[in-house]
């Protein structure tokens, strides 16, 4: 019953998402359907509807609109993302830039994020509010996670404040958005927001996990490249000192094989401390949803936090 | 008098924007004040301002933020434009991404993209949906113009389409969003709109011209550039059949040295042409202040045509 509402909302979304991103101009078309139906996880838009379902929301319809637009303002991050990191793939297919090119990619990462701005307008207030400041966030950590990896200063506070703001600001606002839409019950709307938060902090650190030691087949993009660029150390931080915290992870991966500077990190224990850390972040989520009251909406989104810590792509 | 309500107000702006590109992020507030304070000309903000006097308005102080989102947002889309166009210097400085590095360029961009939809949020409707509508519209601009210069196809018809999307838009939403602040005439409002994008289209235009025959010291950048890139031919088409509409103008701004090509412009006529069209479009703008009550800040909005059409910087 509930996996039906979900599977049916899902569909919703990705034809709201669909049709949004149509536009006189052939190549932002083309290029945000290429990128948007390139096979997403969808967890933000997902988060958004089962907040919403969870705090008592009954007309799915109503939600739909909001979930399409989280999922497109992350998805306008990663095109831009990827300008940066120089990435050819992502989730098994060409990246925007490899395909159209930089210029082309940069426009239509500002296309998606212009669009989600049109969309949301006429949810009016919290909710732009809310998304806007997810926005700004989502920039300020993936600024804060270049200038680290430029300077070789990944601390690990730093790394807790980057993976906050890039990931786990817009998990919360995703969850904080399709709760507030469904009650008044402001204990309700912070115990999801609060969920949230920490299941992106969950998803964030897996996935830099999943950096050191996935299968590229099965993650659909190469591994090791956010190591390779200074990023998602938490591993490294916490595991092996001599890596820490002044530029020698990067300095490291410069001069040795990437291969080797893995193989370490995958015997030193840090990787196994990160997954420690990736468990804490989930039972925290887990403890939010105690002020959640019971429906199959929130066993839904218990059962979340063991698919995001279990997950293998 | 209005001049100094004009002096007072344009400076309240500067200071809002200064205020709110601030972030816990270094890197993002130093790349927003160094562009945002390198001496634009702030005329979309004195649009604004403008309308909502000549419509009416009071209190100086309710259309500030407003002036200074569009004015930011006109600056998000500079930022990209430089790292899309390679450009090093504007307004006479290093452009963000000469001094900063592209990086950091695209995300000071989509960081005052996003900063742009915070402040307008408390704005409510209609002017979220007219400066969102505004967004879309100036990135589909900015695009059609580098997919028509990639492919040579820049006809008359191109041409009149981009800078209507690129640069009109948003003088039209700026004055849109400033009348409709001060009344409920939705005559006035459509008026004032009506002059805002004819007074785009008439910049513009201009501003292509003065890249073919201004006085890049005066100007504070380069000139040719547009030309080089197989933009801003508005004049090409028009005056010269043979650099039209197939890819000829880039192809000989590839062969020949720009300078011999910017001189032929010069003298065949082309660059005459475009001024004609620049004037038509400033007595369209002119034509539709007619139906805005007379005030000084009509007055100054009337001014504002033949401030345009005969600037050289």
């Amino acid at each position: 019953m509930i996996e039906e509402i979900i599977n049916q909302g899902m569909l919703a979304i990705d034809q709201y998402i669909e049709k949004v991103v149509g536009s006189q101009v052939d190549v932002l078309h083309d290029a945000s359907i290429h990128i948007v139906m390139s096979g997403g996880k969808r967890l933000r838009p997902k988060m958004a509807m089962l907040a919403y379902l969870a705090a008592g929301g009954e007309e799915l319809q109503d939600v739909i609109g909001l979930a399409a637009a989280v999922e497109l303002v992350h998805t306008a991050t990663l095109v831009h993302d990827d300008i940066n990191d120089h990435s050819l793939t992502r989730r098994g297919k060409a990246t925007v830039h490899a395909r159209w090119g930089r210029t082309f990619a940069l426009l239509t990462g500002d296309y998606m994020f212009a669009k989600v701005y049109e969309m949301m307008a006429p949810f009016g207030n919290p909710y732009n509010e809310i998304m806007s400041q997810a926005a700004v966030r989502l920039v300020e950590g993936e600024t804060l996670q270049a200038a680290a990896a430029k300077s070789g200063n990944m601390d690990r506070e730093t790394y807790k404040q980057i993976i906050g703001l890039k990931t786990a600001s817009l998990f919360e606002a995703s969850a904080r958005m399709g709760a507030n839409l469904a009650t008044d019950d402001q204990v309700v709307v912070d115990a999801l927001a609060n969920y949230a938060y920490n299941l992106g902090l969950t998803f964030q650190i897996v996935d830099d996990i999943l950096d050191i030691i996935g299968d590229p087949e099965t993650l659909g993009k190469p591994v090791g490249t956010d190591l390779a660029q200074g990023r998602g150390v938490m591993a490294v931080q916490n595991g092996d000192a001599s890596f820490s915290g002044d530029g020698t992870a990067t300095a490291v991966a410069e001069k040795d094989p990437l291969q080797s500077m893995m193989t370490r990190l995958r015997e030193s224990g840090a990787v196994e401390i990160a997954r420690l850390q990736a468990k804490e972040m989930g039972a925290r989520a887990r403890a939010a949803l105690a002020h959640v009251p019971p429906s199959p909406a929130r066993d839904e989104l218990d059962d979340l936090i063991d698919l995001v810590l279990d997950r293998d792509r």
